[in-house]
């Protein structure tokens, strides 16, 4: 088959790969009907994350079950399916408490590379999800989304404890930013306010449900927040970045007993200690557990009730995945689909 | 009157001070029945918090209110009365919300200094409750232990979100620890692990309904832990120290998706960002809104419920303030009563 490998930094190339096979009782083979670049691949195309030998890359997928394990029960071939970047197994007590990303069993999707035509997921029965008919092309980029940013965004208003008619601030104008955004408002919240200084981002937001838009950074977006929040700051924060600003932008923002639901993996983060006690803010964040929410998304997405798939701006052939990346990292596309 | 002042590290005097009078309109000036030395007093008693100027010191206090100004209307002279370390309005956004350390109009009792035979209490209609009556001398102790200690170990269960049934562990085994172990068990928990190394600390945890002791700290104490919960950590992890071992022993003990309350004021903590990410537990601490549970703590008080006085093993007259410091710096106490 055709699929991604990462061999440096900016270096990523589509050549044939073996074919996966079923290695345990519990996998799944599916073919893939549309996979993706996510944010947190391009960690690795700009060097901070190093690459210390080549490997396949991706995380996001949707497609048909082709074969499964002679362990799984409840996964069928035929199904269109989407699944989580993490296989869980869905039964230990993390993931009965709705944190599959932390299974006792997880495992990363990543390390199998969906950039791909084939993909074996493991923990068939636990992490994938079927839609309840074969959908539609029209269907398959968002249920694509709900694979990683859209279950991301959705944590993250969770983590965040947005509710109706509360103030919400987002940190972050990528997919996952933009779904939180999404997010927040299928919450309830009165006042969505989007933080990006780009145009077709902030036009994204607003059709996704942001009330407002700062253009600010760092201390002055904190004092935007502030003064449009009657000098308290925003009840709920949903940070998507994961670097020491963008935290503490979110930190800043947030009321004192307010709640900040952190999305970006953190890089190079560190939080001081005797601020965040003085901030009295609720945090929660990490590898959304995506599981926990696919399906309910994927019933609002074949009832047509929320479009995340307007976060792929660009649509290429698998072929071309190295464009998809140069295009995200130069913030020419908000997330590049790729169709194997 | 006579009242405290630190003047060094290690060097407390109680000597004459001018009597505290009615400053602002919504002021009350109160009688101390008693007042005590806390462990984070003893931050500025060994150097580690630096004392630039001498200043007056203690923020518990219980007693019985002299005057009030010409603005309040809910506490009356002659009513024996309860605060917290934090002066609030109880009126705005944050205190409505239960956040009242962090009320817009919040400030620090402490600046006025607790140990003495007088205090000067701002905002007294939003930071003191009333007993019901006149409370009997053997009640004091567990009276003055609601305006600091004993709210402080309740938010902490609340902010780890002990529930009934929940496995909790406690890491800090003074005051705020132990009363931290009789939070948890009010709230119902099944098993409270407290971290202990010392045998009448020990004792009293067991009193107040710690099931397990864990002696062991650290790395190997995150172990026994994980040790006795399947392998996962527990629900709830209370915080009472403030240290950087502190902070990370209660996070590693925490099960993904579960609960750490941090209530030790953070001294050179710093959290590191990608550790947290994954660890994707729920933190919230700060200093404690002792007024949002001042109204039950009392009732349960009141009715004998709950005796957290016991924490006062050591009682002595005001005059002899520092040599309550000493014993508790010593580890000879575990918290000192002082009789104006």
């Amino acid at each position: 088959m055709r699929g991604a490998i990462i061999y440096a930094p900016g270096d990523v190339r589509v050549e044939q790969r073996e074919d996966p096979k079923i290695s345990e009782p519990t996998d799944a083979v599916i073919r893939l009907a549309a996979t993706c670049v996510c944010g947190s691949d391009l960690w690795s195309w700009r060097g901070i994350d190093p690459v210390i030998a080549p490997h396949p890359i991706g995380h996001e997928y949707v497609g048909v079950v082709e074969e499964v394990g002679r362990d799984v029960r409840i996964i069928k071939p035929g199904q269109f399916v989407v699944g989580s970047f993490f296989a869980s197994d869905n039964t230990c007590e993390i993931c009965l408490a709705g944190y599959q990303s932390r299974c006792a069993h997880a495992e990363l999707i990543g390390a199998n590379g969906a950039q791909a035509e084939y993909l074996r997921v493991p923990l068939a029965d636990g992490t994938l999800v079927a839609t309840s008919r074969q959908p539609g092309a029209d269907l398959i980029p968002s249920l694509l989304a709900a694979s990683d940013v859209l279950g991301t965004g959705w944590f993250g208003a969770a983590a965040a404890e947005v509710r109706p008619g509360k103030t919400v601030a987002v940190v972050g104008d990528g997919a996952v930013g933009l779904l939180a955004v999404l997010a927040a408002r299928h919450f309830g919240a009165a006042r969505i306010i989007a933080m990006s200084r780009h145009e077709p981002r902030q036009q994204l937001a607003l059709e996704f449900g942001a009330t407002d838009i700062v253009t600010e950074r760092g201390d002055e977006a904190v004092a935007r927040v502030k003064e449009m929040t009657g000098g308290y700051g925003a009840h709920s924060v949903i940070e998507a970045v994961g670097t020491q600003e963008s935290m503490m932008q979110a930190i800043r923002s947030t009321r004192a007993g307010g709640h900040v639901g952190y999305l970006g993996v953190a890089h190079g983060v560190q939080l001081p200690g005797e601020e965040l006690f003085y901030a009295e803010v609720h945090l929660l964040g990490g590898p959304a557990p995506v599981r926990r929410f696919l399906p309910d998304l994927i019933r609002l997405i074949e009832d047509r009730v929320i479009d995340p798939g307007k976060v792929f701006d660009l649509t290429l052939p698998l072929d071309e995945a190295a464009e998809g990346y140069r295009a995200m990292d130069e913030r020419r596309a908000i997330k590049t689909l790729l169709i194997p």
